[in-house]
């Protein structure tokens, strides 16, 4: 995909759909987490790693645009890039697509917290910068 | 609250919660469609009476902003409103409170469509009545 | 219901459904335990209440026996009795109804742990005298 | 896994812990769905597959019992056989791991029904005879 370079496949659970036969759209909500956490773990050793550290990244927003339906058992690609980190915040971009039709677009914004305090805390630099080179434009 | 006459009163589960210790956010996605079910069920006879009818309402966006956390057994206002209705689609807001303080905005946008075929259908002119009687400003 | 001196309404909600228009069987899990929380509100001051005092009620068994699909917005009964309080163990059994139409039978166990070191720990006096009133057979 | 001869793996998904910081007891209902699913692709073709011949499988009994919590990310191994066919009734059973030890044990019971009567009907002689050829012993 154009201007991303990670994705994940998501594969639609039965418990997902409901009763207009289609993935529920609160369901999508949850394959971007499942995007987030596998591109933490590809480019930043995990998500439960930086939990580790003391740190919870909230999510602070959160949009999604439904272009199709999409259904039990089908395979999605959720195509995912981090933007615009600063400070204690920063936003991820998605793309979903079955078999190169775009299912889904969405962002969500997130901000990064002492796990103790719940006090805004900047995201560590060994994060940011391991963010900055997955996101680098290949040369 | 100031613009929104209709609310309905959520009570967060145990279920919703996450190991954040705070609802999960994907759980804010559902209270939105609580409270267009309980909306529609005070102003235009519910919407499986809609559904029986031959029309499925899609979610076709979702916009939620995320001002507080919410947490295990609280009970959260869903103010509600309906608008923008023309044709096939039309658009929800709303506002999330925790003892009058807010917690989460939010709006979505739907289409009706046919149930058996899923091309876009127009409200039908009850529903459309029904929600321009429920909006309409207090004399 | 005979047996059973506490209930709860749930309403299904559509996210609750799935692509055979029926309530999930998922879904039934959740509202047992919508069940305890409101059982534990009417009798012992409330689940959280416990919570803070440092302790967690771990959920060690469910089963889950149904009679009836339920549907989209339908109000079930959750009926609900907490039985075999012994040291850290106890016990709930459900029966939900449409109607006075047996849906859904269960039952779940559990178990008190010290909330910092998941180490078993007997339910409090307090709460297993509590329990004890509102279990008692009335005269 | 003695008696085992199809596994598959889940991944925890953040969505899926509760307040306690473990994985919510109800999500664990959800995995064995997911089992089955990939149960009836490797040897069944699949369940939409089953589903599009008019036929859907009602879940008629879930059973759990939990031995260990598991933790956000993890990965289980969820062992997964399907016993005692006959007639329009089967039953699975389940044994989730991590990484060698016992998580959740579990069984579920199933009933297939026409799609459109939702009549109990015999489960089709191909799909009784994939299952019967899976769990065949091997020689």
């Amino acid at each position: 995909m154009d201007g991303f370079s990670f994705s994940t496949e998501i594969r639609v659970r039965f418990a997902e759909t409901d009763a207009q036969g289609i993935a529920h759209h609160a369901a999508f909500v949850v394959f971007l987490e499942v995007a987030r956490v596998a591109y933490l773990e590809a480019y930043a050793g995990g998500y439960q790693a930086i939990r580790d550290t003391g740190i919870e990244a909230l999510t602070t927003e959160v949009h999604v645009k439904y272009h199709q339906a999409a259904y039990f058992d089908e395979r999605l690609t959720v195509w995912t890039r981090c933007t615009d980190l600063r400070g204690a915040r920063f936003r991820y971009e998605y793309r979903i697509e079955r078999e190169g039709e775009l299912v889904v677009e969405g962002h969500t914004s997130h901000a990064t917290v002492d796990r103790e305090t719940y006090r805004p805390t900047r995201v560590p630099a060994w994060l940011a910068d391991a963010i900055a080179r997955a996101e680098a434009p290949a040369a």
